[in-house]
């Protein structure tokens, strides 16, 4: 064995790429409380008062601080950074200063460039013409293709947030697998791989060929990061500082190259865990020290910055990143996966103070030990930073070495990726069905141009019949505009560190996204059970509607509504199942909006629901606000009733509770949440 | 009709871009002599004068007058260059001044740079960094795929010529469309042909809709190289010299964005003659003025110049462009192509002096008009410089409206084009066969660990089952290292600007080539027919061959051996089909070098028919140099028993013949030539 897996199990991780093997072999479950955590040291105490004044020149400085205009971002493109290095134990930031946003021109320069111009810089014009004339972005590639078809779709805002000019994210590398074996070993791996590829060189196989290759070189340029910084990361990390430290410049190098909405980070307290078991008990640290390489490991994490632009930020409420880590979940074998660990990544929330990132997502069981509960329960009341998400239900697709990207997408870390899709507005769909492809806010023809409905009261037959047409024609237009955004992602963008940290055979899910779901759901069942008479405009375009009678809403644990919601989750997904989608890539859907609910509410004109023009929707999957009259309970199972093998990239519920529903003083909430109760305003 | 088009026969030309239909309604058959030619005017010697004058300063200069080391080459890089703006009638060089030649890094940085330091020049660092890390070339792209066994085979030159650090060139864009419609009709086209593609998005349509808009956009791009000479292209030619001027903005965009080997012209004198036919009926220009825009135009593309490197230069025998402009033939109706522009076009040879290039082309046939076949025979008498093929046995594969690429690669203007594949060395195949796949020079083992021949004596039919199974390996091989070749050259250094001049749906060929047929053909039949026996040094590899006894020898008109070329042939032919060839381009093959044969020879061993190690093969199809020994007749009839089915894209035979040869005095040639007779030595 090498030396420095001196002490570990040993096994199939051995010869081949395989981290939850090495993490069943050598992990110790922890089913202790929280009293052995220690406090932040003075180091960190120290560089945490720098951030927070960084951070305040930051805001007064209007939201930037510096940013690059002439350096492309690359994962060697800048020297080395630090905020004091003599007290910082992880080191590494995105450019050669923190708080500089580096310039990532790649998904398109005219963003980039945006993004300089709107924080007040300007770019160079010798970058801005070389990626206008000779190197071609991900945005212009997908401008090129698109048809005007879904140019004006997308203008009218029925598919909406497409990743065609930002990185489509979504994609998270196995960054432990630096710590655990090196990258020298990686590299044999991928030119093993690579040898072992068809000698017919058709494109398929010339492409993977050619990704071989550039992930190859991504995970050299990787080895030259970490040289920047002084470190060796060539051969395996030999403890636990080393691993926290080599795993940090895996994901330094993702985010140094691809600016994604979503730059996870998978599930790493257990992996690292693993490494400061062996530490503690060789004597080599003390928890102290162990806790403070994890509080500046979070720190660096918190400290990840993108160059956006206003309308970015204001869609996603602020300037997010979703650096996601999953903790917890049961293993396979039964026994959990918590780890003294677990406790000390959320224990940064007290050590360095709440935050939205990394997102700590909580991967909850029933069968989680009670000590662990009732400290995340604590923590949720104490910090309302954690964001639950239902193992029980995701182990039985994903086993139990998953992670989350983003909110609420599930992948296997390192053999699954996802092509993220945004989402279509299936409120607006509703409204195109009865307009006859007539955008109801700016009048033009956008979907094909079928019978309106003329009648004065709307029939829910005839209502469903042409909601069913749409819906056929919506799911063809965003399936294949998404088919565009990822071949040229791949062509113009592709992420070579990030699928250099996965298997060589990924499985790639096509994810799709639904938005306004429960006004969909609202809409019909008022249709169906109330009387909506319609308000036309001079042009005919019905604009809005008023409703006689009461109806049953989603949210009350109502089947006649709930039905409604289930059965339109059911027949999109089917459509969207029936296109081509690109690279063999298995097809899903989201019902999963945040934040950007407020933004596709406010381009969708009245619904028969009774929502006005431009009032929100619900986010994600939720029943809209106030509808859900029947209690917390109800309104749950409501939601719980939407299938998840229709909708597998993740079913959100944006709950919001005051902490003492969770318990009487420290008693701790245990019930089985289905969910993902996100306390994130996201 | 167009006020443009005044005077010509309409027809379906009109409304849709066929360029075939608009001469074959409109051109006019010339059977007189060459008596009506004009003399170069004073501005035509002035011009050409200070040409020679350059030519001699750049030869002084060590072949390289001036280089960008600094502006990469694209269709606007440059503003307007000039030899005497006053005297040009026909304007536009590739840069901003004749002799100095452009930079080119699509196809490879490493070779632009090369290119730049070989003759002295630096390449500028920021220009290297960015197409180093930032915009990926076809050459980086294709060595990111090769396997380690075409690389090998590469190097050993088994494989030769490659184009994968050049450009591939043998597209010819069809120049005269940009004449007759204009660009902006073009553009409109090309819209069209655009918003009529699938609506599935797979990736194959995907990379059309994007081919298409490159397309646009580079059409765009060639009127603003029109603007910046001050003409105006959107519009249709209205007279000769805009007829010629637009048609050669078109070329002139092509060699600005494309290095390619051969960058030929087309057909264009019968075209042209269109225009000139109708000035001088209209009395808008005179014999003098057409025949001094014909001259400059000549000039000009003498004066195509590229950035190479010496090994380029050495494999090439100079400094080539093969810009090829096809002339004569007949039409499929029967009347012959051959009008007054066809003798004009001939007629620079004698107004500028002679010239390999533009490699002036005739497709002959013995239906040609007698003056003009009496014009050829003098002007090959006088000047050297025609390069004849056979019509009649072109015109039945591509009708009448064919050019030839490079020097025999025949293929509809506009319609069709080629994947320039280089060629695979046959005669180290039968060595390779011989020694169990391992280099006879280099000792390496290149090919497949078959049984090596152990015997002293080599038994036919044992070596040519071995050549069999080599050739199989070798063919497969060979066109996969080309489907390489080609999807990257798609991909970095797409030929847009020749592509918006071709069809939407074009016909490809997948062109591979022969190097050594004959020296095959010699071995093959000395081992069956005499006796060679085998010397072999001291690792067991075999050197060198003894023959003895005669035995028949390829370029006699014996089939004994002929019939072993024929086979030959065949058989390779048939192996490159049953592979899988890259967009359904159709396979064909060569046997076609006219230089690089030297070059082939220095790098293969010493081979059964006695040729010696290192010596030169044979150009193209020819018999070894002095085997033919029964006189031209017999040694023409056994080049021209090898199918053409069988190697459609092009069988040379290099043959030279004192003039007298040709007839007495003035008497013209009249045989029919079967096959390409190239006197110009490229």
């Amino acid at each position: 064995m090498r030396e420095e897996w001196r002490d570990f199990v040993g096994g199939k991780w051995e010869t081949e790429v395989d981290v939850r093997d090495f993490i069943q072999k050598n992990y110790t479950p922890y089913d202790g409380d929280d009293s052995f955590l220690a406090d932040a040291t003075e180091a960190t105490k120290k560089l945490w008062e720098q951030v927070m004044e960084l951070s305040k020149q930051e805001k007064e400085a209007g939201g930037v601080l510096d940013m690059d205009t002439k350096i492309v971002s690359t994962i060697t493109s800048h020297g080395a950074g630090y905020l004091n290095k003599d007290l910082e134990k992880i080191v590494g930031f995105q450019t050669d200063k923190p708080f500089k946003r580096s310039m990532q021109p790649y998904g398109g320069i005219r963003m980039a460039e945006k993004a300089c111009a709107d924080n007040g810089y300007t770019i160079d014009p010798e970058v801005k013409e070389f990626f206008t004339i000779h190197r071609k972005t991900h945005n212009a590639g997908v401008f090129d293709v698109y048809t005007p078809e879904m140019r004006v779709a997308r203008s009218n805002h029925i598919i909406t947030g497409l990743p065609d000019a930002y990185g489509r994210g979504r994609i998270i590398g196995d960054y432990r697998r630096v710590a655990l074996y090196g990258v020298d070993f990686l590299i044999m791996d991928k030119e093993a791989q690579k040898a072992f590829t068809p000698k017919v060189m058709e494109p398929t196989n010339i492409r993977n060929r050619e990704e071989l290759s550039e992930q190859i070189k991504a995970l050299k340029e990787l080895k030259k990061l970490a040289e920047i910084y002084g470190c060796d990361i060539s051969k395996p990390a030999s403890n636990c500082q080393e691993a926290i430290q080599a795993l940090y410049f895996g994901y330094l190098a993702a985010v140094k190259e691809q600016n994604g909405a979503a730059m996870s980070l998978g599930r790493t307290s257990t992996f690292i865990d693993c490494y400061a078991q062996r530490d503690l008990e060789n004597g080599t640290f003390t928890e102290e020290e162990i806790q403070e390489f994890i509080d500046h490991f979070v720190m660096k994490l918190r400290l990840v910055k993108f160059a956006r632009t206003p309308e970015y930020n204001q869609l996603f409420a602020g300037d997010p990143t979703w650096v996601t880590e999953s903790l917890a979940g049961i293993g396979i074998d039964g026994r959990h996966l918590v780890t003294k660990s677990s406790f000390r990544y959320l224990h940064t929330l007290y050590n360095l103070g709440t935050s939205p990132e990394p997102n700590m997502t909580v991967l909850w069981s029933t069968q989680l030990p009670q000590g662990f509960k009732r400290f995340c329960a604590k923590v949720s009341i104490e910090t309302s930073s954690i964001q639950y998400e239902n193992d029980d239900l995701m182990r039985v697709t994903h086993g139990d070495d998953y992670a989350i990207a983003c909110c609420v997408s599930s992948m296997r870390v390192g053999k699954e990726m996802q092509f993220f899709g945004a989402r279509a507005n299936l409120a607006k769909c509703l409204l195109y069905a009865i307009n006859g492809g007539v955008d109801e806010v700016t009048k033009v023809q956008v979907g094909p141009k079928y019978r309106p409905i003329t009648s004065d009261v709307l029939n829910y037959d005839e209502v469903m019949e042409r909601y069913i047409d749409m819906m056929e024609w919506l799911a063809d237009l965003y399936v294949n505009t998404l088919n565009i955004i990822h071949y040229m992602h791949d062509k113009y963008s592709y992420e070579r560190l990030q699928m250099a940290l996965h298997d060589k055979e990924v499985k790639r899910y096509f994810a799709t996204g639904i938005a306004g779901l429960s006004v969909v759901a609202d809409s019909l069942s008022a249709i169906k059970y109330a009387k909506v008479s319609v308000t036309r405009d001079e042009d005919g375009v019905a604009v809005d509607y008023k409703i006689e009678g009461d109806f049953p809403k989603y949210g009350n644990n109502d089947d006649r509504v709930d039905e409604i919601a289930v059965e339109i989750v059911k027949k999109f997904m089917n459509m969207v199942r029936s296109h081509y989608t690109y690279r063999e890539s298995i097809p899903t859907t989201s019902i999963l909006t945040i934040t950007s609910n407020v933004t596709y509410g406010k381009n969708t004109g009245s619904t028969p629901d009774g929502r006005k023009k431009g009032e929100p929707f619900a986010p994600g999957a939720n029943p809209m606000h106030g509808r859900d009259t029947h209690g917390a309970l109800a309104s749950l199972s409501s939601v719980s009733k939407l299938p998840f093998t229709e909708a597998q990239d993740g079913i959100s519920n944006t709950f919001s509770i005051i902490p003492g529903a969770l318990g009487k003083e420290d008693r701790v909430f245990s019930g089985d949440i289905k969910l993902d109760l996100s306390q994130q305003e996201h």
